[in-house]
């Protein structure tokens, strides 16, 4: 991924230095397994840890000779350990390296997201307590409906990447899996004792069943999810764009102080962020296809599967990564407009009422197609700009017979649609009466 | 999805017949608990029950006229029921009908799913112990790497479907929420309570926050593990197609009696049932992509997401569960030529054994250069048709003097590669010590 | 392709009667060919022409016996025409009847797709023209910029559909072929002059080297620029959603006399068409992925492409034509609201003239930095709401000790922003003066 | 894309120093032609060229600061050139400067790729005129069908790859246009003349029309054709994986003097090249679906596909160029083994030449049913390893009635599959007689 996207911690867990600290890791937590079991003496192992030292420049030296990436590393640990390093990496397979270092920082990667997402899930709760009782207008196909809260808005998005959570949990522990099978995963010259020991001290499960590698589906599962989660960031994002155009005004971009929306047109402030993120998300999603592809693989192997992963591992957790920094820091710092929310909403004079006004009518004893003959000429009247939807139905002789004003006035009062608010929000926060605890407090699952 | 790829029953789940059975009991339902909270007379609700029906030519009729799926129903309903039925759908929204009940054909669909998954899972389990010690050459990037058995190399298939069985459950239950809130979501005329009974009469969970629809994540989630499932199959079919290659010819799809390979070449029998598999793998893979494309709807809700399910809903489920029980079937009757394997395991005689006996060389002294010269030597012969490379080997001096025949020999023991097969099925069938029950006595989960 | 989205034309070039007739052409004209050459009697020839005929539902019982479309089909024709049907299908293979019906299938497809968009092309070109100088806020990022016209805007589409327009006739050119090359593509039991006859009558190119099959690449680009127009298809769809949007009001999508947007709301009018229309061209462009993997398939031919075609190549082609039809009935019937466009664009005294006061003030020797201050100033002060932009500017002694209220004036002429519409006219449509002819009557490519 | 599928030439388009120096040349020719209309003076457009300069490090800094890389770049400009750097970018937009540079780059890109696909071409069709009458099994499904010949089967190859070439000429035509249009593309502060200007200087044709930016159904195109030539790259891939299997070994990768397929395994030889381009094909494909989702930008335009393109512009040209360059090399290098062929063909004694024996002797007047029974009897045994399909048939009675011991033989000719082999390579390669000529000097189109 471009620096441009990328945030350092998350890069980190794909550099080369941390992919051969965890090849040596898997290399000597197995030489200690195999002499625990009398396959290689102790001493070897100590040494290996002691003196155990690689140089990327030198490793990548090797590996033009020998073409060969798992092979150049021990070599090159061989220069450092001396010959007690020939008890390394016996009876196993490149894969066993590859697949299981994979499986390392494929977790690190999700502990970082997981994080991501926790910072994303505070802001959003924190903002959707505070609007929890700001009304604005709901909407459907783009056109008012009803009135809700800008609070619940939120909320709805809150518990979107609170699913996202749960199953970006479930996906990590698809991907934590260590194999230490050799070749064509039979065993035949690694002990699966060895696979365990390995397993334990990586904290990863052991791979139950390998074909020299770990299947595919696991990884697979793995990007959906994070496909899945890239919608959940657009959602919101193009929430915010809506919300910011001209016309509606809403919600704004934070803007950095001196920040300028266009060199040449002062007044402006574009929400470049969430088209931003919307970008990201398209290509977090675009790497899911390959994804699913690589699950196929020939036989017991093929490395076709080796190319895709090269990019899209780190590309996908980079690119999240970002996305969930930006996103929390953008929902931390959502300037909101309620006076704008609320004249929106009282656009045509609560025309959004119609419906409430409607069943009132019919109560009172009008006809239904009377009731909605009379609502729906004053509303159109209002949103042409004719005058105020309740000034217009309150000219009406057959309104003004059946609703006194006072009658009429409270059917047009926003607490009748927000009176559920607090339900909802016990149903999605429970119990919970402050903000979310910071992420690496929260319990996962 | 058309015919050709079609089963009775989960189409039937997409007929309009069931849609709008479902639709009635929604409806049926939330008017049961207005009633019961007194927002409607439980005459009402009795009449409903009582005299409920419709007509799927009138109600076509009907749409035509008011374009207006939900409302061509209710008119029609209204027709059979006569005026209490205008107690039905009071303050609640299309949406409500609409994602409650996709969300009851969905579960249903994945109920026939992991009935599918089963009858796979039976039929691998089955032919796997059937064939847990017949020796196959394991195969890495589709060349001959080192022994392994048939039976253990289905049982990695096996793992692949039971974890995409654990998905699956997983996915079920993210996608069977109830929504019964109105519109935006906010409950304002609808009682909460009501969603909860009907929720709980359809077998559904409640949806906590809900935006007058069901947030899309829920869904994409879904077909995205219905993508992972297709994987599955796509790599068990190619490993079909490739063991029934004619030069490998080790396993062949079971022929129906009379059935003709080619009409023009009487010997041909062809490997379609798996090629088709691997068409219909790329086919649901491809409705991932809508489905993600589908989470980000505007404000409260848009409606494009609509033509995506109405298509790929019904499609991704139809071809899967076409897919699946092509499979099992296929799997089951699979025609397993362990001559075959054996032949081929043996071709150029024993090479596939050279790592053991360059171990073995190098453990008798010999250094590791001389040893891995000689070994290649021998090996590269008998690939080119020389002799066989046990026999070429001990012509050599440096064997000869190193290793007695009978030394020899034992290297060439297939035993050395199966001697974990009984602990890998062990980790992954457990104490499980015969067949798997049938589908419908499996617990799910 | 369900019926919804389905348009009689489109459906019967997929039906299986068109799809048989097709077949019997390829093969009566073949026999034709080979009764030229020598290679059967011209008897047999004028035999099959005269008495050929089939029957679906007997060729589908045919067919679940042998297992095989084309031999079913065979059969069943020759049950009409007797034993001179023996000649058919010498030395043929089933692709050769398959894939060049594709050919002709795919082509009549295109035909239809082609008019479709000449629809599209006139609706556009017609109210491009017609909106040539109605002033509207272009926006980016959803923020006003600077003044457009909406002929302007609709001019972006008509040549992006233009554009669209070529690609597909050259995308026509690509999968117009013909193959009838025997198995594995040799000519060994067919003459290439019958593969040149046959082309010949249909209307195909011949395949220069077939595989048994039509390479893959050939299909895969197709789909690809259908999904290519799909996006040309949503993006004019999303700024119809856009600019429908309550707060917007700019243009609405036709209604029909006496259709209700909501039972509940009756002012609501949801922009639905458009909305369906990018769900739409998300289910096209997702079956761009399974074409692109429909490439590979292995050595001369194998069938795994096969279960992929039969379901998109109807379904792209039917939602496609269904979605230009739409469109181009949305575009004819949109309609605009130029007041509403003013009123947008004059949003807070013309803010958006902010960078012509600008450099005018500089020109008059106001330092930049001075300049960009009062102009901000003033516009975010009208933005708030304080008052009209111009005022706001004229009140400002660094204004107006340097303009004139003339001059001042004259920089917030809309004029000045649409003087070159004519020439981008000009460049787009050229010389044409009048709305584009009919689609029969315009000549491709 | 990461360093170890980069090629230097490609990767140089993509680099820093290359997008400034566009980014100068866009806007230094840009104020040529404004100081040609009199809109500048013409010392300021001497004064560009002549100390034009800019440096990474300080555009770094400077957007850091001002969050904008158009401006950052011209402000380091402006340090370098001085007062006179005013008069750059005019009426202009960055829009202007980052479109018309990116088609500068993708053109360049473009004419790398059409270079490698040359390469392709010309080891192809080296190969195929090569192997133009090297016999070797046509194989359907994995089966042997009938005999063909390996230069046959590569002549497919180049067919595609020159359809490939064509379409990416089309696609390059598509992307190379300029854009100087200024704010929502009316071209109010810009003439444009000045377009017509930098276009012509740089090789690209106008935009007719542009809404501040280039329409991206012209990127979504150009993305969708590396997609299909990635399908043909796999295509041939996948073709060399299959012949170089263990079982089959017609054709291996060319291996590096000293390279080892295996350190545990001497006689390893795997097709991981061919399995990497299977990946990369992955990858590039993946890369289509945001091109796709970035046509439908908001109104003028959004920003949401920056973020897309910038990283699938160069990771999709780099991805592809790499793998044309190592396809090329392996097949140049690829090592064809004829006597492999010619075993594998004749494997079970000529069993795939039983069309012609059953055509053959139903011509000598057995029943179709007859001999039907006996050849098939026949080629079984043979399969199942009885005896020589041959010989089996001259045994039978009703074949030796019939046909001479020589006639029999006659139909196990190898011509016969071969005789139309010089026909299909004149219709695909024309009146060519030698290589196809160098790259830089084959004419495009």
């Amino acid at each position: 991924m471009i620096p441009r996207y990328s945030r350092p911690e998350m890069s980190a867990i794909w550099s080369p230095e941390t992919r051969y600290r965890i090849w040596f890791e898997i290399e000597a937590h197995a030489l200690d397994a195999m002499a625990e079991l009398g396959h290689a003496p102790k001493s070897a192992a100590k040494a290996v840890w002691k003196r155990g030292a690689w140089d990327i420049a030198r490793i990548d030296a090797i590996e033009r000779e020998v073409r060969h990436d798992v092979i150049a590393f021990l070599t090159n640990v061989t220069e450092a350990v001396g010959p007690e390093a020939r008890y390394l990496h016996q009876g196993m397979t490149s894969s066993d390296v590859l697949d299981t270092a994979l499986a390392v920082q494929l977790a690190r990667a999700s502990d970082l997201l997981l994080a991501g997402l926790d910072r994303v899930l505070a802001a959003l709760e924190r903002r959707a307590r505070e609007h929890k009782a700001t009304p604005c207008i709901g909407r459907s196909h783009g056109i008012h409906a009803e009135p809700t809260s800008f609070g619940l808005k939120l909320l709805g998005h809150w518990a979107e990447f609170a699913r996202g959570r749960a199953r970006l949990v479930a996906a990590r522990a698809e991907i934590a899996t260590c194999a230490v099978s050799g070749a064509v995963g039979t065993f035949a010259n690694v002990d699966p004792r060895v696979e365990a020991h390995v397993a334990q001290k990586l904290g990863l499960a052991v791979e139950p069943v390998s074909t020299q590698i770990i299947a595919r589906d696991r990884h697979a599962q793995y990007f959906a999810t994070l496909g899945v989660i890239a919608g959940a960031v657009e959602r919101l994002a193009t929430a915010v764009r809506l919300l910011q155009q001209s016309e509606l005004g809403e919600a704004e971009e934070p803007f950095a102080k001196g920040q300028k929306g266009s060199s040449a047109m002062p007044h402006k402030r574009n929400p470049v962020l969430s088209e931003n993120l919307c970008g990201l998300a398209r290509l977090i999603r675009g790497m899911v296809a390959p994804a699913l592809e690589n699950i196929a693989l020939w036989h017991e192997r093929d490395i076709s599967h080796s190319a895709v992963e090269r990019v899209i591992a780190p590309d996908a957790t980079i690119a999240l990564d970002f996305a969930l920094d930006r996103l929390a820091g953008m929902i931390d710092g959502l300037v909101v407009y309620p006076a704008a929310m609320l004249a929106n909403l009282e656009r045509g004079g609560g025309v959004v009422h119609s419906q409430r006004v409607l069943l009132a009518l019919t109560q009172a004893g009008l006809s239904r197609e009377a009731a909605y003959r009379v609502v729906q000429g004053s509303a159109h009247a209002a949103l042409a700009g004719q005058g105020s939807f309740r000034e217009l139905l309150a000219r009406e002789s057959e309104v003004a017979s059946r609703l006194t004003p006072k009658e009429l006035g409270a059917l047009f009062d926003l607490g009748y649609h927000l009176k559920h608010v607090d339900t909802i929000f016990q149903r999605v926060l429970g119990t919970k009466t402050k903000p979310s605890p910071s992420p690496t407090k929260r319990k996962r699952g």
